[in-house]
Parts: C-alpha cells; structure tokens; sequence
C-alpha cells in the first residue's frame, strides 16, 4: 500500500482533444498525459534520452523538460520533454503533430485507464458496527480488600470482581497469574488491570492472562503479522482506540533457501530443515517486532496478543509442522486449523502471557493468507456476488457472499511476475509498467518504474501491452501478430512475430525489447487458467459468470492491474470498474481486524466451514473452460458485452462464434 | 493403609469369663487378649522385661513365652509370659489370679474396644456404578488413507475420525501433536492411537494431546499423589483397567525446613525461599514417579495424566504460589481453584503430553486434601448425614450429604501426636499405643509399638488411656484424678497428681511413664476444639449433632482411633461404631477417583461449590460449644445416651445438669 503524498494537485489541460486531468505537483508531464488517456510517443521510459515526448507548453510552467536532445531555440518555444518536465503549476500542453506522426490532433487520444479503488481500513467503520472489542482487553478492577468477613481468595476475588464490576464470567486463570496475584493486589491497594483474551469458541472460556498493579487499561497493545513467501509485514496496534501505531516489514529469512513455497519445502525435508525454515521465519518476525515496539516506543510486555497470517506452507514452517505433503498429491496439508497458542511456545519473543492466534487455512493453496483477507474486505458478510483474487505465480480465488464461499487455487505460473516472457521480468527500476500505443503509426509509449531507460516489461505492463496490441488489431484474438500493419515495430524475431517496444539505443539493455508470440501464448495461458478458475467456481454453486457483482484484487499486482485491460484481455469477468476494489495486503488486513474484533474472529470460524475448496484439476469441466479461455478475451464474445461497444475489433463478431 | 497379611487363624479362648477370639498365627497373647477384651497386668509392653503377664495354658500351645521372668517350674506347668508368647494353634489360657490381683476371675474383662471398619478401594464398584471413565483416555482409529477425492487435512482427519467412530466432539488439538502427526499418520497406515484430555467444565473442549502410531489403547497410565506435609504418597494407576500398578511414599523433601506448614511458609517468604519449597516437593514428587515407574516396568511418556492433592499450603509450594497469606489473617490463599496445567510446567518429568489436576482447596486451612477426601469417600453422594475428620495438629471437619456440606478446621494442638503432654510422643517404636486397666487394683496393660519397652504415649494411647481412667472413675469428668483410690499409681508429682503408666525399671526410660492432670487438659483442650467444632457446625444448618448418621476416619491417626474411647471422652458424637468407616489416606482416594473418572473430576467443581468454610474463631457460637466440651464427654450428657448404659459413672448424671 503507497501512502500517497499531501501535495498540492494542478489542473494539466492537453490539446488538442482538451482532456485535462489534476495531478500532484512533482509529477511528470507523460504521466500526466497517460493518466488523461493522451498518447505522446515515448520510448525511453521517460529517461529523456529518445528525445520523442517533445510538447509544448500553451500557458502555465513545467519544472526541467530539457535533455541534449532538446535545442535551446525550441525551449525557448516553450518545447518540452514531457518524461522530464514535472507539474509546478496549472498548464495548458499541445501535443505537436511530430509528436503523434501522422495521426493528426485527436489520433493522440487512447483510452483513459483505471486502477481499482482502493480500500482504505478505517477503524471507527468497526466501531460503528459494533463489533470494535479486541479479544485481548484490559479491564480495570477496584477490589475490596481482603478481611475477616470476606476473605476470599486472591484469585476468587479477582474473578468475583470481573463478574460484578464488568459482567464477564466463565473465566479462567493461569499459572504465570496466579505466581504474581498477591503482591500485585495488594501493591496498589487492590487496584489492578486484567488483561483478559477470550475464546473464538462459543461457551469457551476467558482466560485471564495478565495482571497488573494500578491502572493500566489504555496500555494494551497487539500485532498483526502476514507472513509472506517473500516479505513479512507487520503492524503494531493500539488495541484500545484501535488505531495502527506502526508498520514494517522486512524479506521473509528462508529466501536465500528458495524463492518459492516448493523449494522451501523440499528444503525442510533434509534433516534439521524444517527447524531452520521455522528459525529463520521466527527470526523475521522477532526482528520486526523489536523494530516496532522501538517505533512506537512501547514496551516488550505491553504487547498482550498477535495474530498471524500466511498461505498454507508458511503457516507450516511458522508452527514448526512438516509441510511434505503440501507438494506431493493429493496435497494434505498437516492441519487447517489451529488452536491458540502462547505467543512464547511458537518462539515469538514477547512476554509469556501474550497469545497468538493463527489464521486458519482452507486447503493445500488456499492458506490462511487468503482467509485473512475474505474476513479484511469483508465479502463474507455481504449479499453482493463478489470475486476475491490475490494473483501472484498462484492465482487464489474466493467468490461468493454472506451465503456462500468456494475457492481454489489457480497455477497461473509466473507470467505476471515476468516469467516465461522473453523479456519479462519483476516490477522493478526500469521495468515498463505502463504502455499506450498511437493508433496509428504504433508507436509506444513506455512509462518505467523510476522514469528509468526500460531494461524489460513487469506484469502489469504486460497486460496493459498485449490488451493494446489488440485493442489497435495489432495482434487477433489468438495473440497472433497482423503481418500487414507498415510498422518497422513489427517483424520477425527468433521466436515468430514480434512488437517492438524499446530500440536498442533507447534501452537500458544492449538488445531491443520486444514481445513475441510464445510470450502472448504464455499469457493467454496465465490470464485463461484464472478466468477458467473463475468461471469453473461460479458455475460450480449454479451460477453464471455474469452474476458477479464485484471484485475485490488483493496483493501488491492487484493495486497495478489495468481494469481495462484485465477485461480486455479476459483476465477478469466484465463488471463496472467502480466496483471492483483493491484491499491492498488482505492477508495484513484481515489480521488487523482479528485483533480488534473478537466478533470477526468468531466469524472465521465459520467461514472456514462454508468456504468449499476445489482442487482445479480435479474437476471435469475446468479443463474445457480452461480451453475455452485460450482466446483473448475468450472464444464465448457474449461473456464481454462492453467490449463491443469499445473496440471496433469486437463490433462485428458474432456472440456465439466458435 | 496397611495390607493385612495372609495368614491361618486360630481361635483363642480366655479362662475365666469365655472370652474367644480369632487371630493370626504369630500374634502375641497379649494383644489377642486386649482385643477380646481380656485384661492382663503389663508394664513393660510387651517386652517380657516387668514379668508380670504370666498366663496358664489349659489346652493347645504358643511358641515362646519365657524371659528370666519366668521359673523354669512354672513353664514346665504350662504357665507363660503372655506378651513374648505368640499363637500357633487354637489354645484355652486361663488368666491366674496373681494376673489380675485383688480383681477375681470376673475382674479381668474390660470393654472390648473397636476400630473403624477399613473401607477398601474397589475400582469395580465404579464400573457398576457406570462412572469408570478416565479423564484421559487412549482411543484407537482406523483411518481412511487420503486420496485425490479425500484429502482433508491430517488434523481434519484425526478429528473426523473420532467423531464417526467414537462420537467424540468440541476436539482440539495441541502443537506437540500437530508437530508429528503427519508422519504419525503414516507409519502404521492411518492407524494411530489418540490421547484424549476431557475437560471437566461444561461445553469444555476435549484436547487430543497425544497420538502414536499404532494401537497402544491399553498403555495408558496415570498418576495419584498425596502431598502430605510429612509424607508424599504416589500411585500408579492403569488408566485402562482402573489397577492400581504401584504406590510408594516418601518424605516431603522440605521436612529440613520444618515440621509444620507454618515454619515452611515463613521460609518461603525469605528471598529464593519459594522457589527452594517449591524444588524440594517438586524433586520430591520426581522421585517418587521414578520409583514407581520402575516397579511397574512402565516408560515415562505413557503416562498421560496426574492428579495431586494437598493441604492448601502444600498446594501453594507445588505451584510456585506465594503462600505469605495463609499464616496471616484474614488467611487469603492465592487461589482455591486451578485450571488445567501440562505436568511439565509445574516441573513434573514426564512428557510434554501430559496434564496436571491439582484438586481445588477450600480455604486457607481446609485444603485440596480434604476436598479430595470428601470426594474418595463418596459423602457428596449420599443421603445419610455424615461426619468426615481428619485428625492431625488440625482437624479438618466436613459435614453432610449430597444436599449440603459445611467445613472447617480446629485448631486441636499436637496432643494427638504426642505434643504438650508430659510423656507424649509421635507413634514410633516404643510408643504405648494401647492400653486396658484392671478394673479392681488399676494396673495397667500397656502395648506398644513393636513390643518394645515404653518410651511414651503416642496419640491414640494418649486417647483409650483417658477414656479407661475415665470408665474406671480414675478421674471425674473434669479430668481431675481420684484421690481416694489405694493404689501406688495415683500419686501427686511435680505437675499435679498423675497416673504412673509404667515404673522406670520397666520402662525403655531412665524415669517413670505418668500421665498427669495437665496432660489431661491439654487432651480435653484438643478433643473440645473437635467436638464444639463439629456441634457448631451442624448447628449451623439448623441441625443437633445427634442427627449425625455416619463418620468417615481419615488420615494415618484414624486408623488407630479407638471408636468407644473417642465416644467416651467427647471427641466424636455418638454413632453406631459399624457406621464409622475409615478410609484411610483420603486425599489419595480422591485422587485415584478423579484420575479413574471423570464424572467425579467434574463433581469436583459442584462439590468444592457447596462446601460452605466456616473460620470457627469468627463465629460466636464456637467459643461457647468450646467451654461446654471442656468437660468428659461434654456438660451436656444427654448428648452421649449410650455413655449412661454403658458405665456406671455416668448413670447418676442428670441429663441437664450444668
């Protein structure tokens, strides 16, 4: 989740067309035009180095928006470099016809695109509902002291206490409690702080696991912790006003053992490895911890409880439970369930009284990580048909609403992480994320993490690209290259037909970069088996895809995904853009909220129950579905009704075509 | 408890008066004639050293019977020393005159005396009772292997299993378990036998703390532990057979620290004292696990469970609990009820799997002991009023029936183990245990522990040997002696006039053994602080002490009581002596009950719920019961009807005199 900066935002009006957009000050000019759907030919990634973004300032100022490849005579035109130029006031922006070759004033027009909504957690949300109760609290009691009439024990009057002043029976003590009773009662004259964590289970008890001399109560502190393959985040909150005090994370320790979930656990196989993945996770956690208490500047025994997340094997190295199975068919994982456990016994350095809670998983691949994240955006309590999807080399999905839940895991593979693509690669400095095409003369624009020269193409800027390579025909439904478009762009390469994004001299690399007919396929593939996922689960309860109401994208790819795009290409079912939202780390937030509401960590226990789990490639009809979405977006053109209104390419296909 | 040995019995008879009597081959004349009720002059106790026990053999033989006391002449006459003569086949003894001088043949017979009937363990009359049922408990499943179709997890299928094949529900598991249950699992085909740990409160959950590969549904073992002051006592139970395999005892390893609780806590409020009391049970408790370990030919981790009982401050060192309150008014403990523990949290060896009970205490003064006695003997579950003690320095009272209980405990002092009498002593080798006077010249028959020459007066020699001067108007009911009686014994000493036991000569001492009118009021002081306690304490729920059906005998003195001198001088209410039943070590029947049932655990809670504590020095009525029972039996005869038949003394007394 990016914090976004409280800068002042500028009106940027782009001629011709007059599209205007606000943006923050400090962002570039190309951005600026890419975010108004105004295309600007633009190789470089916005480094200035192809010299091809050349503007021209109408009235207002730019900051920079001078490279070499700029004459001094034309700045003083008011010529700009748009990938250089950055907002510093209200502008009016001509794009000159050198700029858009051959296409004329409105030909700069593209698309305008849009990134899903993103969910912002708000605790007075919970509050309002009602359900703001965390299930570790502090309660205050004054007790009368002992004597000659009323001489309970310590621990019964503590108990007693509870019962009267707040109400709170079936409660139990422990150990570490009862060792510090006396002398905390009577160190403030019977004045003491309980802190009580309660059970998920109805009819459970409460356990008493702390007690404190005096007054306490706004004291009380939690963590939420999601423990990703790659990075662990955590969150430390005040779980009396509910708020997140601090945030952190750092890569998960087992990485130099393995990128991924499977080599990890063929690692753990060995002797002693499994003790090493769960000391290496442990150690991340312990580390983030100290780094958030010294940020918030709270104290190691003031943190009572923490809830932790994650997909199915690190919940498993986590426990220290041996995850063998979870590779091997038919893919048992050793439990799904778990009960609480003292944060100590786990090895989590915090006070012995602290509890941990231990999301819950669903199967194999569908882990807690993905439960977390149904109970954070909260589709289980609502009547609206949604599509939960956190997409990584696995595609988790969950639909259904406070009715109904079925899941699975699809193996999407690494398309969108840059795998398998000639020049893919994660989305890092330099990576092309975003890209749109002049219509006419097929020209590009890169835009590149950090405005650097582009050295390959990140997910997101993979869907974006082959969604407007068809977009503009320039390759057909079966992500075949139209060999008559009269474009150097497009020619042969070593593996069929390819699109030339970058040339050489305008790369960060020693070779062009380019996009090829195997690497499409292996789109087409990645972006079919969800949609076939997809398509399977609905169908699965009696619906159609088309019932889906709304979707919610979990996941650092999700806040990148180009909606557009994603229906374009038939990564998602067609539903109205405003209603698809990103939550952001679901995972994170749904351990958020099992921290403040012991009313949602209840709920977890049934939704586990309701949420049906499908193992894909076990059932018959994903396999022809899976077939049936090997089209962009899909050989059933009914599924996508807008497109046709979009795009000519659509217009004149039958609905019911092959 | 002790186990009666196997041996032939032979009926012998005593000349003049008939009396018979079945005893064991190898018991001495001597005690053969006390418990027929026979009286024989003897000072020396049963070593042959005063002479004075000569007895004729009319028919039949012993085996011995001749010190230098004896005239070879007379031995050659058939005449023997009845306290070095041992049984060896029925035989007629007559009792000569010079035995019993002054008295007549009719004068030797005195009032047989009886002790309480031992009530023996019977894990069969659970069974009938259907309440046999293990709190932790071995069951075996079969397990479907997982299959593409069925690949719920381990954990889902461990649990599933139970439900279906043994309707067993609310399961939880443990981490211990969870960490090697998948190749558990695997290593005998999905065949395992699960430990399953039941709650004791409703709705609980049960844990399943254990599993094995295979079927070990008969290897269940559990543990009982009496943590006596003095002495802790282990058993080893089969868990699956409800046998117990093994017991043995062994001194509380504080005993360096002091004798009685008190000095004990006052050491643990010294820095690391704690921690030292609570080392010393706990390395106590070790051994004695270890021992029986060994007997039974058991390994450690098939023992599943433990079940302790205490008196409160021995409850307080196992758990580490400051124990500073107890020896202080208001006399607060730290807790009367604990929740479950894992043994090896309270420092027990034995695996991580197994589970701790410590019985619940009542207060301060009435401990997890009694609590435990209430429950082995059953009186929470009958109708009959009863009369539960357990006499040591304090006698702790409890009082009821299945509809209400009420407890305490009275200060009665040390007299009963030989504390603040001139002569008294604990029950050791040389004690006068027992004890008959000839009724015409009140010489006395004393009896010690192992026949060995006198050294003193334990408990329940100190109790017969005042009820006999009482019966035989050596004193009056103030205790105060005769002075009229011709009889050298009856002397005024240093302290009073006192009744000489046994002359120095005879005696395993360099001075007389007396028993003098001070000792005798430290007596009356001890069984009045008895008896007002339990009359105030039946008074307290509206009923006279008369109403008292039953009395259970707990503790090692119990055994030992003499049931009609206890009536006699006031320490009991009077009751039919076959509705006195002794139990033994109470505290270690109830914790064979609760390791062999879990009806009875759960019982625990309601019981300790419904035993009302009373602290007698805060009621006012007390002190007056107190004053009225300083008196033999008590001022109030009519309390004691039976008393009038049974002696003259008592036949004048107006039933409302003072």
């Amino acid at each position: 989740m990016s914090e976004e900066i409280n800068s002042e935002k500028y009106s940027i009006k782009f001629l011709p067309g007059d599209r205007q957009i606000k943006v923050n000050a400090g962002e570039t000019i190309i951005k600026a035009a890419r975010l108004a759907g105004v295309h600007i030919n633009a190789s470089c990634g916005g480094s200035g180095v192809c010299g091809k973004c050349k503007v021209q300032l109408e009235s207002g100022n730019v900051d920079g928006g001078k490279s070499e490849k700029l004459s001094d005579e034309d700045f003083n035109e008011g010529y700009r470099q748009a990938c250089i130029s950055t907002v510093i006031s209200e502008a009016v922006i001509r794009i000159p016809v050198e700029s858009s070759l051959k296409a004329g004033g409105l030909a700069t027009e593209v698309p305008i695109r849009h990134r899903a909504r993103m969910h912002v957690f708000n605790v007075d949300e919970l509050k309002e509902e009602g359900v703001f109760a965390p299930p570790v609290e502090k309660l205050v009691l004054d007790l009368p002291e002992a004597s000659a009439e009323d001489n309970m024990a310590d621990a019964g009057r503590l108990i007693h206490g509870l019962n009267d002043q707040y109400n709170e029976h079936r409660l139990i003590t422990t150990l570490p409690v009862l060792r510090k009773l006396r002398r905390t009662l009577r160190e403030q004259k019977f004045q003491v702080t309980t802190t009580l964590s309660r059970s998920v289970s109805e009819g459970g008890k409460t356990h008493i696991v702390n007690v404190q001399a005096g007054n306490w109560e706004k004291r009380n502190f939690g963590l939420a912790v999601d423990i990703g393959t790659t990075t662990v985040y955590g969150s430390l909150l005040d779980l009396y006003t509910g708020e997140v005090l601090a945030k952190g994370g750092d890569y998960n320790g087992q990485i130099s053992y393995g990128e991924d979930v499977i080599s990890r656990i063929i690692y753990a196989e060995k002797p002693k490895g499994l003790e090493l993945m769960h000391d290496l996770v442990i150690n991340t956690i312990n580390t983030i911890i100290n780094r958030l208490l010294k940020t918030a500047n709270i104290d190691r025994d003031e943190l009572s409880s923490i809830t932790l997340a994650g997909n199915t094997a690190m919940t498993h190295f986590l426990l220290a439970l041996e995850p063998h199975n979870i590779r091997r068919a038919p893919y048992v994982p050793v439990s799904t369930f778990f009960p609480p456990f003292r944060a100590t016994d786990l090895g989590i350095k915090l006070d012995t009284h602290a509890v941990a809670l231990v999301y819950p998983s669903i199967s194999s691949y569908v882990g807690g990580d993905i439960v977390a994240g149904v109970m954070g955006s909260g589709m289980y309590r609502t009547e609206t048909v949604t599509l939960y999807v956190d997409i990584g080399t696995n595609a988790e999905i969950v639909i259904g609403n406070n009715e109904w839940l079925v899941c699975a895991a699809c193996s999407a593979g690494p398309a969108f992480e840059g795998g398998g693509i000639t020049h893919g690669m994660r989305a890092a400095s330099g990576a092309i994320e975003d890209f749109s095409m002049n219509p006419t003369d097929f020209e590009p624009m890169n835009i590149t993490i950090g405005n650097k020269p582009p050295i390959g193409i990140c997910g997101s800027g993979l869907l974006i690209l082959v969604a407007t390579l068809l977009e503009n025909n320039v390759i057909d439904r079966d992500g075949k290259f139209n060999r008559l478009l009269d474009t150097p762009r497009i020619r042969e390469g070593r593996s069929g037909y390819e699109y030339v994004l970058v040339w050489e001299g305008e790369s960060g690399v020693d070779h062009d970069i380019v996009i090829n007919e195997v690497d499409i396929e292996n789109f087409i593939r990645a972006k079919a088996a969800i949609y076939a996922g997809i398509k399977t689960l609905v169908e699965s309860v009696g619906l159609e895809i088309t019932n889906i109401e709304q979707i919610i994208l979990a996941g650092a790819f999700g806040s990148y995904i180009d909606l557009d795009s994603a229906m374009t290409v038939g990564l998602f079912p067609e539903v109205d853009p405003d209603r698809i939202l990103y939550v952001g780390n679901g995972s994170m937030l749904g351990t958020w909220m099992s921290e403040l509401s012991n009313h949602i960590r209840k709920d977890v226990v049934d939704v586990v129950k309701r949420m049906t789990s499908f193992e894909l490639s076990e059932v018959n009809t994903f396999k022809d579905q899976y077939v049936a979405s090997l089209f962009l977006p899909h050989t059933d053109i009914s599924l996508f009704p807008n497109l046709k209104k979009r795009f000519s390419l659509f217009q004149n296909i039958s609905e019911h075509n092959i």
